[in-house]
């Protein structure tokens, strides 16, 4: 797949606006993908039909090499200094960034979500008309256009998530390991004469993500209770006979593409109900699979994770929209950029397109059984998917 | 030294608004200042005299037990889902976010610099006067007033920032040690037979920091060329016969507070210029601490380091503010939940308070010599400092 802003294109000519403004870093991924930049402080993109980056002389030459823009411009070509001198810093910025617009004709703009309000108002103070987002304040709000584009990956971008995947899963191998190696003290994993806890299983993680040049904030290596709470990070000292999630999602330092990843692992004997959901997720990840390929829907590939469990007599929130145990989240979301992006793999999931990639990610919960999750990251292809997951599913190590 | 509000309370009074609204995720750290708490999404905190937190269901038990709020709220309270249902997700949103503020008597708010503006013209719709901050859209921006409060550190946030700054040193000390330990062939460093580089040095830092609980994102290990620029991370084989400037500031993952610190390290023979730069710089930072305390100013604290430079006829920013070699930054600046925040020590810089977290920062760059750079982190006490810094000043190693 190549880069495609045709959306882009399509959503200003339905606004009725001349251009879209993006006000942020390089760590925002609407940023990131619009400009192809990545700088420390916040500098501005303006796409037109083309991509125009205003940026400090500090970035001037980085910018100009590094970014996708057909043109970068500094600060001091708006004559940034003599204004500040002139107008004070509030009011010169406003007008390097209006006149910045003004050498392209922009009078309006669209903007993304959390655009800044200071800049926003700067701006209409000046007569350029500023469409603020329809974003709900509450909740992830909605999809800007930006990341609806973003959901197709181009070729390059799809090596880069393999590429973290491959370090993901040293680094899935580097926990399965530790658990493996584990001696059983009291019902309580034990490692070179200590308890082994959920820290030092995420050490070894984080670790051997770094040799990789990869990075995390958080991983979740969860056990027990722990692990029938899907947002529970865990802690503390690892049981026996019972099931410990690995769940893994890094980001490449050098792309900023993420992979994701989860596990399900258990020392010494699962009862029979963890082997039986066990099986019953590997089951409901291959039905899922089956059903991921072009025009198949997210909300498709999610009933076919719910049929698998339902038909077993396990609760879901298909089935039951109040349940805290069962199947209790989606079965999936994009990754890319973000770790969840676009596009959904749950119910009101529209149609998946090649280049889509997503996770497929079933699991069962139970504060009085604990948790179970099996996920696999996949990108859809023109005649079905491809797994870029190498890893095996065992359960007792 | 306690928390202390009264500086918002004083901001409010004055810009005639009854609230102070923040709506960011917790790794804003305004918002995990005031709020006390750390959500992966955005959520909503209102300050009106007391902290109060609206939130989602889902975050609703960690918010009671972790945050620092009067009083947390739920989505659900305001009747969220009745409201989606009536009106639709943006415009249910943003009557919960209304109600909320309507429940206090809040009809006017101040927010900070970068405050989203989709919410912000929700607010507005809703006949909430929200008003924008005055910062620049150019530059790191103006101090908003909780940026402000946050300079000033309480016992247990400088507690958090002597934490970090243990595991930094460890860090540093990995690297020194590495380094030191390195062979040198053909006139660059080798370690285990291969090619000593700056990602192998950086690799070391951050699994040492790793071990300690503490992430970072970058760091600088640059020699020759690379390290002239203030700027650079450094790449590649490390030079004999070069200084090296290793700048690291982490992160601790618990508190999000950081540390700060740089040293300069030289395998082989110093050339005289390197040697002399490397006294100054260590005389420069000597003379800076000796300014430091309650009263002074940021602003002679760098001067102070300038007058160093300057009688030893290196240029400085002050001397000649177009010089591309020589002293080019500012001595120094706040160290806390951001690495770079208030105070700033270098032209303009304020009255140093006890309680300020600071960096004294002096270096000497060319291109065609190298760089050196000496960094030490302090607190301002009641009457003088505390210098949070305990590492050697070596240069060959």
């Amino acid at each position: 797949m190549e880069r495609d802003l045709s959306a882009l294109d399509a959503f200003l000519e339905e606004a009725g606006v001349d251009g879209f403004l993006i006000d942020a870093d390089g760590d925002d991924s609407d940023q990131h993908y619009l400009s192809g930049f990545s700088a420390p402080d916040p500098f501005h993109t303006l796409y037109d039909g083309e991509v125009h980056l205003l940026v400090s002389s500090l970035e001037y030459g980085r910018a100009k090499t590094e970014s996708r823009a057909a043109s970068v411009e500094r600060h001091v070509d708006y004559e940034l200094p003599a204004l500040v001198e002139e107008h004070g810093r509030l009011e010169g910025g406003r007008r390097v960034l209006a006149d910045f617009l003004a050498e392209r004709g922009v009078e309006s703009v669209a903007v993304p979500s959390r655009f800044p309000v200071a800049t926003a108002d700067g701006l209409r103070d000046h007569g350029i008309d500023v469409q603020s987002p329809d974003t709900p304040p509450i909740g992830r709000g909605g999809t800007n256009v930006i990341e609806g584009i973003r959901a197709t990956k181009t070729d390059e971008e799809v090596e880069h998530v393999r590429t973290a995947q491959k370090a993901n899963e040293a680094a899935m191998a580097a926990a399965e390991d530790l658990i493996a190696a584990a001696t059983v003290e009291e019902g309580h994993l034990h490692h070179d004469g200590d308890p082994l806890t959920s820290e030092r299983v995420k050490e070894e993680i984080e670790v051997t993500l770094l040799r990789h040049g990869c990075a995390l904030d958080e991983t979740i290596v969860a056990c027990g209770a722990d692990a029938a709470d899907p947002h529970d990070r865990g802690s503390g000292p690892l049981a026996a006979d019972e099931p410990i999630i690995v769940d893994i999602f890094p980001r490449d330092k050098a792309t900023k593409y993420h992979a994701d990843m989860t596990r399900t692992f258990l020392k010494g004997e699962p009862s029979n109900e963890i082997r039986r959901w066990y099986d019953l997720t590997a089951e409901a990840k291959r039905a899922a699979l089956d059903v991921v390929e072009p025009g198949a829907t997210g909300a498709a590939v999610h009933d076919a994770v719910c049929e698998v469990y339902e038909d077993a007599g396990e609760p879901t929130l298909r089935s039951d929209e109040t349940t805290e145990t069962g199947f209790i989240h989606n079965t999936g979301h994009g990754v890319g950029l973000d770790v969840h992006e676009q596009p959904l793999v749950g119910p009101g999931g529209d149609e998946l397109e090649p280049g889509h990639i997503i996770t497929i990610e079933p699991g069962l919960y139970d504060p009085a059984v604990g948790g179970v999750r099996i996920e696999d990251i996949v990108v859809v292809t023109e005649d079905g998917y491809e797994n870029l997951t190498d890893n095996p599913e065992t359960l007792v190590v």
